[in-house]
Formats: structure tokens, C-alpha cells, sequence
């Protein structure tokens, strides 16, 4: 046995889904060079139009949602802290921030207050009119029409093969990362539809935002995020952009909605709860750029990541597959469901 | 003014959407050389797996839908009439067809009895157990993984541009045509998010469907296929296909449903109520390749084929647009919502 021996030796990994959890997850495994990666999806990371796909409707910036789970704040934390060190690429961006909240929140002990910086309670004169309490922090935002092609020129970089199919069945992604292979299932929405797989608990929730360009519309701003009946959010995203900085203005958080159509009445909506915080969206200099609606790949119960294993070829009663008589076993991680 | 003069006279044409009604319409103008056709789409006819787009998921073929309609009829005999003339291109393919109705229908008095070919009334013999009454008759099919590339080919040889580019605006449309320009408003279910348009009579009907392999089912068949509650509709379609000859298994008819998830339910519910009338597709030889689900285009009160005219440049509340100073008008024509 030469040194060469180890050298050579590597593991397939194909990952399922070019959205920032698979370029991401590929971006960190791809560092060690035993790894052989394939990035299979049928939507590819410039498909920045696609409305198949949920990354490139991303706001996209660390906010606060949900309630304390020590799994989550572990990620949350890593994704807050990467997103920060990534500023000096001017990449990401930091932001002065408000959350607002009602009456009977104890501020002093949210559970964010750890993982950002610059954690304070504002005092009454940084509420906007109709707000009642809130806390005041640092955040960061990325914009997907720069972050996504640049994930995807690093891991080209680093070798990494990009194929564009259509996958249907779980078993098929396993054939294609092999006997000994790792299989990555970032599949966001389309873990409802992946057959063999097909898991109910993921859902839509419809997003609609609006981009503008107001330079003094430079603070993150929300009001709390999922406890609204009525299917309204409210926030405001400075980012950085290709064509300078822009600001998102948001939004709708609309569950087991799927319909993504433009909707006017959305955007009036929008704008008038955006400019009840922020009074500068209203002024005659601020251009709208563009509409956004996309599906937020939810799943009942929280995101699903778990590892399994499964032995090849894997049968499956929908589709008759051509397994090229494979065998072995495959590790399926699967990572989705975030919302 | 020499002849010279109109022979260098042109038209420019954009046509805003490339399924199946865009290049179909741009495939007639294009004869004309006096027109100068740009196709510019969101969505490609080579995007055979885009979710976004409805003409990939299509059967496709001639199928009794709806009731009498002097207009729709001709289109009707058009489509028909065109589809049998393909034939000898191998594109498109004839297939006996037999229809079902429950009792209590005219079936002498068939609004597309003159339509179709070989129209007949079936004796009993010919109908399936479980069915009362029916007509045969021969109908045409096409495979819309050839046909669109085809449309395609045919284009890109008569000089037609293809430029992919999301528009968010009718006013962004017209500009694209230009004074004096026609713009060809064949986006499909995006007219329900074009800003300036939004047409809210637009909705989508969820399809599901099965493409199987064995050729002993090679007639198509149906009941009747858009008066069910359950979002039930039966069918079974032969048609050519770039790898021999497939079959579709269909279907759901789910009005006002955006659900793009593949459903193991509706599969199961496909496969059993076409078996029932050609129970061949039980056979062990039959291989399933895929299943299909798509939204159809549908609109409240019909298909919208009709002309009006902008004048340049169009201001949008909802975008801020760079018109480049355009002036003139743009004559719009209106098809879409043909479901």
C-alpha cells in the first residue's frame, strides 16, 4: 500500500439541488479533496428567473425567526458568523437593524440576543409611531443575483461538476452517487415530489417582496415575522446588489399557498406597512426595480436534517428505472426543508 | 419611392412567450418576410422540465373539450385540420379514438361530429364495462419534447430571434416591439402577473399524468373530460415520441390549484380508472418513464384573442421603467387563456 493509495481514494458525493443549502453544503465538502462532487438539479444557480426555485427570491439576510431550539441555534449562529466574516469580499453587508415587537415580549431575554452583535432595547423614541417595543442589533444580508454565481465559480474552481437533469426518484439519485456514495438531498420543495421520498410535511409558504432603490433606506426592519393570521409579514432588507445596493421591501408569509402570481394588491400592502416603519420608501426618489414572488420550502416539524442509509438498487413502484444493476449501499443526508 | 423601398419595409414583431400558441403564431408570421420576428421568454422551448411553463406537460393531442362556439370551432378545425397534414413528417400521428358519455347525451348531435375523421356512434360492443354510451373517430397527436424544438428549428432557419429575458411589464413589452411595432401577448398564465395586464380571469387547472411505454395501448380514449367535481378526468393518449412511441395516462382537472408536487394519490387514481378502459396498460410489460404535472392556462370567460392598441411609452405604477424615450403606437394582440 503506497501514500498514492490514500491519495487516490475518494468518495462520490452527488448533491441534489443547486440552491444555497447544495452550493453550500458542496462549498464546505469540497475543501477536502476526497471528495469527488456532482451538483445535479434541474434548476442551475444563474436561473435566477426560475419560479421553480426559492434562492433567488431570498431577501436574503440573517432575521430572527421561530422560537429557541438548540439544534437551530447552533446553525443559526455558524450562518450569522460566516455571513460576517464574508463582508470583506463585499459579498454580504452589515446592517443596523430593528425588530419590533407587542406588548408582553420580555426583550431581555429573546433568544437571539447571544448570536448577534450590538444586542440593545430601543428606547421609546426609536419606534416608529404605531410600534409599542422592540430591540435594536447588527445583521447581515446577501444578495442571491451576486452570491448564488459567485458559490457556483468557487466550486467550479475547486472541480466541482454541475449536470442539469431532472431527477424523479430518490432511487435514481442514489444510483448516481453509487455504491460507497454520499447522496445530499437539498431538494427544498421538491422533497414533496422526489419519488420515494414524497414528504407531505414540506409545504410552500408564498412570498411576495418588492425591490426598491432609496439608498436612505439603509436599516433592517421588522416587525415579528410568522404569528401573522392574515398572511402579512413586514420587513425591510438593505443588501448589497451587482448594480449597487438595493433595499427589499416585504412581504407575504402565506402557508400551503402556491400561486406565483404577481399580485398588485400584495404590493400596495407591501409598500404601506414597509413605509409606516421606514417614511423614506414614500419619497419621490425611491424606483422600484422589480416583483418578486417565490415559495419558501417549509416543512411541518422543521427542517429535515438526518442522515440514512440505503441499499442499491433502490425499487420504486412509480418509475421503471434503468439502476445499471448497481449494488451497495448509498448515505443519503438529507438537508430541506428551512422555510 | 422605388420598389426597392417596400421591399425593405418591415414589421417588428415580439412575441412575448414561447409555448406551444407563441411559436405556432410566430411560425405563421414568419412566412411573411416582411416581418421581422423576435421571440423573447422567460422559459425556452428547449426547458422541457420547466414548472413554469405549461406546453412541456402538454398530451398532445385533438381532444373533445368544452361545447359549441362558432369561433373556437374554427380554431378547433384549424388545429385539427393541420395536425393531420404533419402526419407525413412523422411529427404528428393519427390514432383511432373512442369517447365515452354518460346516457342522456346527443350523441348524433356532437358539436365536432363534423370536425373530426371517421366520426361514428359505437355500438356496445365497443364500450368498456363499466361505460353507457360513445363515439369513435381518429384524432392527432404530437409529442411536445419534439414538436417544440421543432417550432424551434423551423424558426431559427426563417431568421426568428430567441432572447430569454424575464419582462415584468406590458409597457416593458411594448416598448420591445417599438412604434409602429405588434407585440404578441402569448404568455399563458403569466398574463395573470404581467404588471399592466394582470388579468385576473386567468387561473390554473392542476393536470397529472403517466407516460408508459406499450405500444397495445395505442387508441385514444376519454370520458368526458371537464364536468367532473373531483378534479377527475380520464384519459388516455398515444402519441409519437423522439425515443419511439409512448403513451400519457391522465389525469387531474384541478381548477384554481398552483400545486406543481408530484402525487402518488392521483398516480394510483390515473393508472386504475384508465385501466378500465384499456386494460392492457395492467399488462407486466408496461413501463412507466415519468410522471408529468403541469398547471394549464386556463381563463374565465374563454381564450382572450383580441387586439388593442398602446400608445408608447406605457407608465406602470408598479415598476419604474427605463422606456428610452419611445414614441408611438404598438398594436397588441391577445392570445392566451386557452387552458
Amino acid at each position: 500500500m503506497s501514500t498514492d493509495f490514500s491519495r487516490d481514494s475518494s468518495t462520490q458525493v452527488v448533491v441534489l439541488g443547486a440552491g444555497v443549502i447544495g452550493l453550500t453544503i458542496a462549498h464546505v465538502l469540497s475543501k477536502d479533496a476526497r471528495y469527488k462532487i456532482k451538483i445535479v438539479a434541474r434548476d442551475m444557480p444563474e436561473d435566477l428567473d426560475s419560479q421553480a426555485f426559492a434562492s433567488p427570491w431570498a431577501g436574503a439576510n440573517w432575521s430572527p425567526m421561530g422560537t429557541y431550539n438548540e439544534r437551530i441555534y447552533k446553525w443559526e449562529k455558524t450562518t450569522y458568523d460566516k455571513f460576517w466574516d464574508m463582508i470583506p469580499t463585499g459579498l454580504a453587508i452589515s446592517s443596523p437593524s430593528r425588530v419590533f415587537y407587542g406588548e408582553g415580549t420580555n426583550l431581555d431575554e429573546l433568544w437571539y440576543k447571544t448570536l448577534v452583535r450590538d444586542f440593545r432595547i430601543l428606547d421609546k423614541d426609536e419606534l416608529p409611531a404605531n410600534m409599542k417595543a422592540g430591540v435594536g442589533f447588527q445583521t447581515v444580508s446577501v444578495c442571491p443575483d451576486a452570491y448564488l454565481p459567485w458559490l457556483k465559480s468557487e466550486l467550479l474552481a475547486r472541480g466541482v461538476e454541475f449536470i442539469r437533469r431532472r431527477v424523479f426518484t430518490l432511487g435514481e439519485a442514489a444510483a448516481l452517487a453509487g455504491p460507497n456514495g454520499v447522496l445530499i438531498n437539498a431538494t427544498g420543495l421538491g422533497a414533496r415530489s422526489l419519488i420515494g421520498l414524497e414528504d407531505k410535511d414540506v409545504f410552500p409558504i408564498r412570498g411576495q417582496t418588492v425591490v426598491i432603490d432609496n439608498p436612505k433606506v439603509h436599516e433592517f426592519m421588522c416587525t415579528e415575522l410568522t404569528n401573522s393570521d392574515d398572511g402579512n409579514a413586514t420587513y425591510i432588507i438593505p443588501r448589497p446588489s451587482p448594480n449597487g445596493f438595493t433595499t427589499i421591501l416585504g412581504g407575504k408569509y402565506q402557508k400551503d399557498n402556491w400561486d406565483t402570481s404577481f399580485s398588485a394588491e400584495d404590493a400596495e400592502g407591501i409598500i404601506e406597512r414597509c413605509a409606516a416603519l421606514a417614511p423614506a420608501i414614500k419619497d419621490p426618489e425611491t424606483r422600484i426595480l422589480r416583483h418578486n414572488v417565490g415559495l419558501r420550502p417549509a416543512r411541518r416539524g422543521g427542517p429535515r436534517v438526518e442522515a440514512e442509509k440505503l441499499d442499491l438498487p433502490v425499487k420504486s413502484k412509480w418509475l421503471t428505472e434503468e439502476l445499471h444493476g448497481k449494488q451497495g449501499t448509498v448515505l443519503v443526508v438529507h438537508a430541506y426543508g428551512f422555510g
